[in-house]
């Protein structure tokens, strides 16, 4: 029999190569770029490849921004808060310290001015940015010792997401960029001190638990950390008008996706890491008033250095304090009540 | 000039009618449906066409099951609780009283066993449903006269949705399914003492406030209310595995901006209501007990008389009571500071 015509199946056949900041271990936030990656091939059929490299097969885990700006790689998965150093406004992509929660945040992107404001910022650098994952809010670390006062902060060597460092050094602490496949070396070579990750079922696989037992909660430095696709403007200038698309939907599939597992998984987690060893604690009221006095200067100096910050800080936190005033009612007064029951 | 060849663009031609319960004026989730049939067509250059039929175009607003489950239509946008009379279990694919909140129940169908569950009961309806929104946790709605005890519920006639009038009826209440746009006529007629929708954007849109001016809060029965996709196992089958893909991200990105939406909006609307005369209230504790107590009444039958609900419910209740603990650490805590906070 004559072959069969090969059938025209119409899409672009494109390739791209996909930076990530997060080491293969955590099928978290690592894995919201195979998530995607996954969905992208899924709805072309094939035809559009994205390729998923751990830190250190192409580019360092904090090289991504710079890797992306020049068309090393055609996208990245990474957190905007490690790049604060070029800009503080980066980090209002993924959380700053007393800042918006999971859902606020979202719905800033999806419905306010977040994604606007901040496609006009990522433009300089010749990014387009998208939503593609959250932790909501994380714990606030594994500490060798107690922290009581907010004195006890002082001198302490902690490894934390990048732009919370500024709150932190104003505390008197000593913070300390280490991306999270080389966190729990430092911890335990006494490096560090201190450090933070995000919450229960990252924290156990990376086993921080076992070297610095005082775990405290709430990460008040990211009440809802976005982890955010970026992608180079000349490879998305050049994609057909359906796959620029789908790759709006594969990342919002991941972005909630990643949500999801973190919201499945940290609760069992969190009951193994008690059971090996590890202490819960609640920031006491003063470490947190501190910190929040210590982040309120942070802001008020930026407002005045910072142009960029200004302008996208200023709809941020009108919008947020718009949401704590909400938040109380409806979700914040049943999630008390149910908290409270012998469910 | 010749004239240049057609583009040949691989993608099947399809065409689908979506029938949705909620009137056009609602852009959350009347929108839910629009948002989710453009990204299919964006998706596909225009190839996948889903039209969006407001109730009563093609079917009333109650009969999106039967004729997704018959092949009238491809697919429908409606909450699952509204056909709680052919089997309580549709209820868990949106809300039932004291059940669990957005994230959580977004969390328990993308990673836990919700949606693998539900799948399974959804094809005994020829249907395969997928979440599409989200309202987050719902306000108690509006009363003529205010609720102090429990014994002001007794002989109340109240619109609420679907399932939870199997609750309301335990205290002594009168429950009413009335489409949403249907709501208005009868409560200011007198038809009705009381109707709960949603939240503040939807219910000024409707406005309620101006002929029930209670307003109470949480919506102990929607703690985070599912909207759903159902399509037609048959329209599913016959799509090729790209399209399936594009309809479960287009979708998810529908879901998760519903849930945007109503959180953006919800604060600038509730200040307006309360501007125009609506008193706001939280709902009595002993009240709150009484309605844990009726529903677990309700819970405790249906375990006994419903194997499909007592399937799907052990599962969904064992999360939530995972969930629970969880929730007031590290984002519990947070927002309760924050919402402290002078911002």
């Amino acid at each position: 029999a004559p072959a069969a015509p090969a059938v025209q199946t119409g899409g672009r056949e494109i390739r791209w190569r996909l930076t990530s900041s997060f080491p293969k271990s955590l099928d978290t936030i690592h894995g919201g770029a195979e998530v995607f990656a996954k969905m992208v091939s899924d709805m072309t059929d094939g035809k559009f490849q994205i390729s998923v490299h751990a830190p250190g097969e192409l580019v360092p885990a904090f090289g991504v921004v710079d890797a992306v700006q020049q068309g090393t790689v055609e996208c990245g998965h990474t957190c905007g808060y490690y790049y604060f150093g070029k800009d503080e406004t980066f980090a209002i992509d993924t959380a700053i310290p007393f800042g918006m929660n999971s859902r606020s945040l979202t719905a800033w992107m999806y419905d306010g001015k977040g994604m606007s404001l901040l496609r006009e910022f990522f433009a300089g650098y010749n990014i387009v940015n998208f939503p593609m994952g959250n932790t909501g809010a994380q714990m606030g670390g594994w500490y060798r010792k107690e922290i009581r006062t907010p004195a006890d902060l002082n001198g302490l060597k902690m490894r934390l997401g990048g732009f919370a460092g500024r709150v932190i050094a104003k505390l008197g602490g000593v913070p300390q960029n280490i991306p999270g496949g080389e966190i729990y070396q430092a911890l335990e070579r006494g490096t560090i001190d201190a450090t933070e990750w995000v919450g229960p079922y990252d924290d156990l696989k990376l086993g921080f638990h076992k070297v610095a037992p005082f775990y405290y909660y709430p990460g008040w430095w990211e009440g809802g950390a976005q982890v955010s696709l970026y992608v180079n403007d000349k490879a998305w200038n050049d994609l057909p008008a359906e796959y620029k698309a789908i790759v709006t939907a594969a990342a919002s599939f991941a972005h909630t996706n990643m949500q999801a597992m973190y919201d499945a998984r940290n609760p069992i987690a969190l009951k193994q890491l008690i059971a090996e060893g590890a202490k819960l604690n609640r920031f006491p009221r003063e470490v947190m008033d501190a910190a929040m006095q210590a982040r309120n200067e942070v802001y008020a100096e930026l407002n005045e250095t910072n142009a960029n910050w200004r302008k996208v800080f200023s709809d941020y936190e009108a919008f947020m304090r718009e949401q704590y005033q909400w938040i109380p009612l409806a979700d914040g007064s049943y999630d008390q009540y149910m908290a409270a029951q012998r469910l």
